[in-house]
């Protein structure tokens, strides 16, 4: 990781952004958190700035010259800030746009505009929509989207790539299955959780449970994108990894294990359909031999993700709370 | 071609969309022009104004408003109004994104509004970046995007083929080769023809000469596409199709036949390299079995089509002057 030095990470309060800063400040880099705190958390970060001498911006990624101000000195963002429901996409379909794509275009213009060109970048095996190889590999068939979400963010994913080939910028690209651990705070963990505490008898679940996907652990995330930050990269290039475990659980098994953690006994009922919503992937298995080709591998298991999930879930239920989303 | 009763082209009045409307109104369906005329021209839609029953919007894409006015009572939308200006996107990488990307969410919003739901796509096989397999099929392996162009036509792809799996929409999506024909207004025949006018002894030509592409005259073009708009579609169906010819010109032969039909004799210097700009792509030849399986085929070759090209060229000099553009 000598390569970095002083990193500036968008939604660096979020889920994600903020574990990835933990690592980066315990391996001797300078960080810059930017986040708008729509749904990134201050407590996540208060040790990091109160402590460990982590720079807080109170910022959004529209804001250019704020981004372009919190860059001086930065040789590395890591562009996580993101609208990260996926389920709702159809609600509002302008905030994957904005908060996605244009977003992305805003950051990217102001690391110009600042002489920082190498950027990482919080993208989803959502974009391969629904595949038909599995595991499915980086160079898959050229996908099609079934969500407004990884629509936004194969937009991203094409900006970025210009901006390499183009500017000389370096990307690098990070295609994640869904993430789980420490600071979790949206995704069918959290909504079978909060559900169950507000009534342990019943629970809805979107879809027919048959639903099978791959899930990885946060601490395990953050080591991969730090393996990958840590190659040889020239102006240009661009490097793309898929970021999963070769494991995959059904929404029942998961249902079954969290149920069990909980110490609960609902009455499960299901919506039907073999997705969860619109846009939903029956099926998400990301081949991840690139990744582990550099020397990674995950070392907790799907169901023991699931497990510390559920434990920090109960020690910081303020996560639970609704809040007003800006 | 039943099925479409009454479209509206955005860019209208633009090369590709003009020619398309001719052919509309002659297949009988009511058309409305919509264009901001900062690319399109009056002058190309004159005839279908007065005689024939066009109605003409001047508008631009990003009016949401105006837009959904427009569509009242349309069945189809043919989304061709773009920022097509490839070459120069490095020098304002905001235009690729207004209006091109956001400007395709602003018309599919105005569909959702409006009650349309068929969408055709002026999409580019500048999103395939420079792909390893030629023949490039529409499956190809998952691209890397070379071009702030082709970076914003793959946003527009995602969002069109989200809202066809979200929202019930019918989406076809055309990746084009490069056009030629009448009212052919940018890309380099039109800047070699313009050039040499101005001075006939010396011609400057980006790049070393040797990039390959495949080009298409517009008449099959239009052909081609509405073959595919006359298939059977249902809600949440994307239909991908590139088009173009399967044969290919080195830009040096292309100068030849310009030359030859201009009858000079300029000395050519050649600004070197194997890309004639940061994101030019140095061989183009799209797979088209998936368009010829359905019955269609080009009817004019690459030198008939530059010579077309000049022709109409040299009776419309009114295109070669420059303008303010929007």
């Amino acid at each position: 990781m000598a390569v970095v030095k002083r990193a500036l990470i968008t939604g660096g309060a979020g889920f994600i952004g903020s574990n990835l800063a933990d690592r980066l400040v315990a391996d001797g880099v300078e960080v810059v958190l930017y986040d708008n705190l729509s749904r990134g958390r201050l407590e996540f970060v208060q040790e990091l700035r109160a402590d460990r001498g982590a720079e807080f911006v109170r910022g959004d990624v529209l804001d250019e010259e704020l981004l372009r101000h919190s860059l001086k000195g930065c040789d590395t963002v890591f562009h996580f800030a993101a609208n990260a429901d996926v389920r709702h996409g159809l609600e509002h379909p302008r905030q994957d746009l904005e908060q996605n794509t244009v977003a992305t275009s805003v950051v990217l213009e102001a690391m110009r505009a600042a002489g920082v060109t190498r950027v990482a970048f919080a993208s989803t095996g959502s974009i391969y929509g629904e595949p038909e190889i599995f595991p499915t590999p980086e160079t898959c068939p050229f996908p099609v989207q079934t969500s407004l979400y990884g629509a936004s963010k194969l937009a991203g994913e094409g900006m970025i790539q210009a901006y390499c080939h183009g500017y000389g910028f370096t990307g690098i690209i990070f295609r994640f299955v869904s993430i789980l651990g420490e600071r979790y705070s949206h995704g069918h963990v959290f909504d079978f959780f909060r559900s169950l505490r507000e009534d342990p008898s019943r629970l809805q679940v979107l879809g027919d449970g048959r639903q099978e996907k791959s899930y990885l652990y946060v601490g395990d995330c953050v080591a991969a994108m730090l393996i990958a930050m840590g190659q040889p990269h020239e102006p240009g290039d661009v490097h793309i990894y898929n970021l999963g475990t070769e494991e995959t659980i059904v929404v029942d098994e998961s249902i079954a294990t969290i149920v069990g953690h909980l110490g609960v006994a609902p009455e499960v009922e299901y919506t039907g359909g073999i997705r969860g919503w619109p846009g939903d992937s029956p099926f998400i298995l990301l081949d991840t031999r690139r990744i582990r080709a550099l020397g990674w591998q995950p070392t907790v298991s799907i169901g023991d993700a699931i497990a510390r999930t559920l434990d920090w879930l109960e020690e910081h239920p303020f996560v639970l709370e609704e809040r007003a989303v800006a």
